[in-house]
C-alpha cells in the first residue's frame, strides 16, 4: 500500500504541513516520448506532425496535455511520492495547461501543500490538497494542477495501516 | 489545426449544443498497457505488482489514474475529436477517479456537452464544457472528467480559421 522499496522511513501525513514545498527536479521533453504518447493516446496532428504543429496555435511539436500530466506525475513520484505512505488520490480540482510544452523544453517545478486535514471517517488517513506547477526553461508556467492526495498518518502506518 | 484527415466535413461549434451526447465505444483494459504506462509515469506498487495490488485498497492490479485519463482521451479522439475542428483545451475543472480501473475491465462511456458559448475575445472560437464519464462492465462509474474544449465555429473554419 505504501510508496517505495527503500529502507528509509516513509513520509506520512505529519511530513506534509501546509506550506511544505517539494522540488520536482528536471525533466527534458524528448521528441520520441512525445510521439509515443501521442500515437497511443492523443493523436491530434499538433502532437504528431511537426509541420502541422508549426502551423497550429501551439507553435511547434508539443506534448499532449495528458502527457504533460504524466510527466509531472513521474516527477512527483521520483521527488517524494515513492517515499510516502500514499493511499492514492480521489481526483483533481483543476488542471490548467497554461502554455504549450514543446519538444526540447526543460521542465522544473514544485509541489506545495495548501491544505492538510485528517479524514473525518478514517482517522488514520490524512487528506492533502497539493498544487503542482511546472515551468519551462524560460521560467514560464506551463501547467498548474491542483489535486487531492491521501496519506497515512504515522500512527496508522505504525499500526500497519489498519485504521 | 483541425482534427482528422478524413474527407467528411469537420464538426464545428454548431455541432455541440448543450445536451449533445457522444458514445465513446469500448476499451478493454490490457495488462501490458497498464504496466507500460505505470513503468513510464506512475510506478506505484498497486499499478505494477499484482501481489502488492491485491493487498492494497484498490483490490487488484489497477491502471494509474493518469492512464485512465489517457485511455479516455483516446476514446474521445476516436469517437469524435478526430473529426472536429478542435482548437485544443485550456484545462479541466475536475477529475474524479470513482473506482479502481482493473486489468480485465471493459470500459464504455459518453461525452456530454453541458455548456456552449462563443468566446468573448475570439468570435470564431466556441468554448464548450464537456463531461466525460466511463463505466466498467458492471455499470459502475470509474471516472468523471469535467473539462473545457475549444472548437472553431463553422464560419471561422470556412474562412480558414483566421478569426
Amino acid at each position: 500500500m505504501a510508496g517505495g522499496a527503500s529502507s528509509k522511513p516513509l513520509l506520512t501525513f505529519e511530513d506534509f504541513p501546509v506550506g511544505k514545498t517539494f522540488d520536482l527536479g528536471v525533466k527534458d521533453v524528448v521528441e520520441s516520448e512525445v510521439l509515443d504518447f501521442a500515437r497511443a493516446y492523443d493523436p491530434q496532428p499538433f502532437h504528431l506532425d511537426r509541420v502541422a504543429a508549426e502551423k497550429s496555435i501551439l507553435g511547434g511539436l508539443s506534448a499532449s496535455g495528458w502527457h504533460t500530466c504524466a510527466m509531472l506525475m513521474r516527477m512527483i513520484f521520483d521527488a517524494y511520492l515513492k517515499d510516502t505512505a500514499s493511499l492514492g488520490s480521489p481526483g483533481l480540482e483543476q488542471v490548467r495547461w497554461r502554455r504549450p510544452v514543446l519538444v526540447g523544453d526543460q521542465l522544473t517545478g514544485t509541489s506545495r501543500v495548501t491544505e492538510a486535514r485528517i479524514s473525518g471517517s478514517r482517522p488514520g488517513m490524512g487528506i492533502l490538497r497539493v498544487v503542482h506547477e511546472l515551468k519551462n526553461q524560460k521560467g514560464e508556467v506551463v501547467i498548474v494542477w491542483d489535486g487531492t492526495q491521501f496519506v497515512s498518518t504515522a500512527a496508522s502506518l505504525a499500526a500497519g495501516g489498519a485504521t
